[in-house]
């Protein structure tokens, strides 16, 4: 299947029928998260795979008792840093020079620009910064469940504090932002048949020639 | 190839060589932005493609110089709606109601609170709200483009004033947000060549099981 029809084969999946999503698919859109573009490369966010049935339970009450939760196999919860610093940009130099195996020197004054604009920024501002890279993410982790044939559901309807609280997220150093349960749809989802109500190419794109 | 080996295909490309982005290849690249979910199904930002040479040439110094405003041959610059009002809802249930052909009085309830959400955020909430879901588009347009090997590098580094000046975007109700040239990479480009820096899966995931 193209990837067109991949992208019109998925909708965002509300009932879901609890089956288990085969390692290899769920590798693959971990992969998929792993190599998407952040600002500066720096993947100030991090995925907790939650597959606990007792703390789905939990999030789902967090959650508007919305049914993916607990009907999805694996809740995948984007979390961002809670704050980001100089020792984030050298850890991404660090890997640049083991990953690259080259001297990094003459990328000094490009990292103290990032660290410029890292620690320019106030906690509220890196919060809409890093949000924005794992909704990037997150786009490629529902491309890649499409490719997959692996239903998912982007969610925003759900209570972060509570998710942070839930899974001791502060603890770690992140807060939760966005949500992406994984799993097969429920033949009782009436919305699987639906046609995608979308803007017209013409009502979304304009031509500047 | 598969999705994994056209997501490392793909990266940040840097300098471009000017050829002509296929019209079948650009069809796919905004198909995929069309077809990508956003809250409430509302698409609330907007594509502007910019292929004019003296508009990319301005585009260029509003953006710090950058080689990929001129040398890309179409710039896709996302820009999220200055305002959403309780219009929008309702021309989105008008399109529900036309696309899936079905009465939309059961859906009132559901309507009004999506109404509420919109109007009970302030401008400031808009832009980060609408500019999230353009950062779905974003990574949708990213996976689509590596799909049809065509080059591509988001841009978060540009004057926002001056683009929205220069594409008269206030005039249209938009704000822009991101950017995405699309076009073919150049053989002088050291970067094409070079290992992605990654997190390792075990740094990016975290199970709770």
């Amino acid at each position: 299947m193209s990837l067109i029809e991949n992208l019109n084969w998925r909708y965002a999946t509300k009932r879901m029928n609890g089956e288990a999503v085969p390692k290899d698919k769920l590798t693959v859109i971990l992969e998929a998260i792993r190599l998407t573009a952040t600002s500066y490369g720096l993947q100030t966010h991090k995925v907790f795979a939650v597959t606990n049935a007792e703390i789905k339970t939990q999030l789902q009450a967090a959650a508007y008792g919305q049914a993916q939760l607990v009907e999805s196999d694996v809740v995948l919860v984007f979390a961002v840093q809670q704050t980001i610093t100089e020792a984030d940009v050298d850890a991404y130099f660090d890997n640049i020079k083991v990953t690259r195996n080259m001297d990094i020197t003459p990328l000094e004054g490009y990292k103290q620009m990032m660290k410029g604009t890292v620690t320019g920024m106030n906690a509220e501002q890196q919060n809409v910064w890093a949000s924005k890279q794992a909704y990037i993410a997150l786009g490629f982790a529902m491309a890649a469940a499409a490719d997959q044939k692996v239903d998912s559901c982007p969610m925003e309807g759900f209570n972060r504090e509570k998710f942070d609280e839930i899974l001791g997220l502060n603890a770690k150093g992140y807060t939760s932002t966005v949500l992406l349960p994984l799993g097969f749809r429920s033949t009782e989802d009436f919305m699987a048949n639906l046609p995608k109500v979308r803007k017209t190419i013409d009502e979304l794109v304009e031509y500047i020639s």
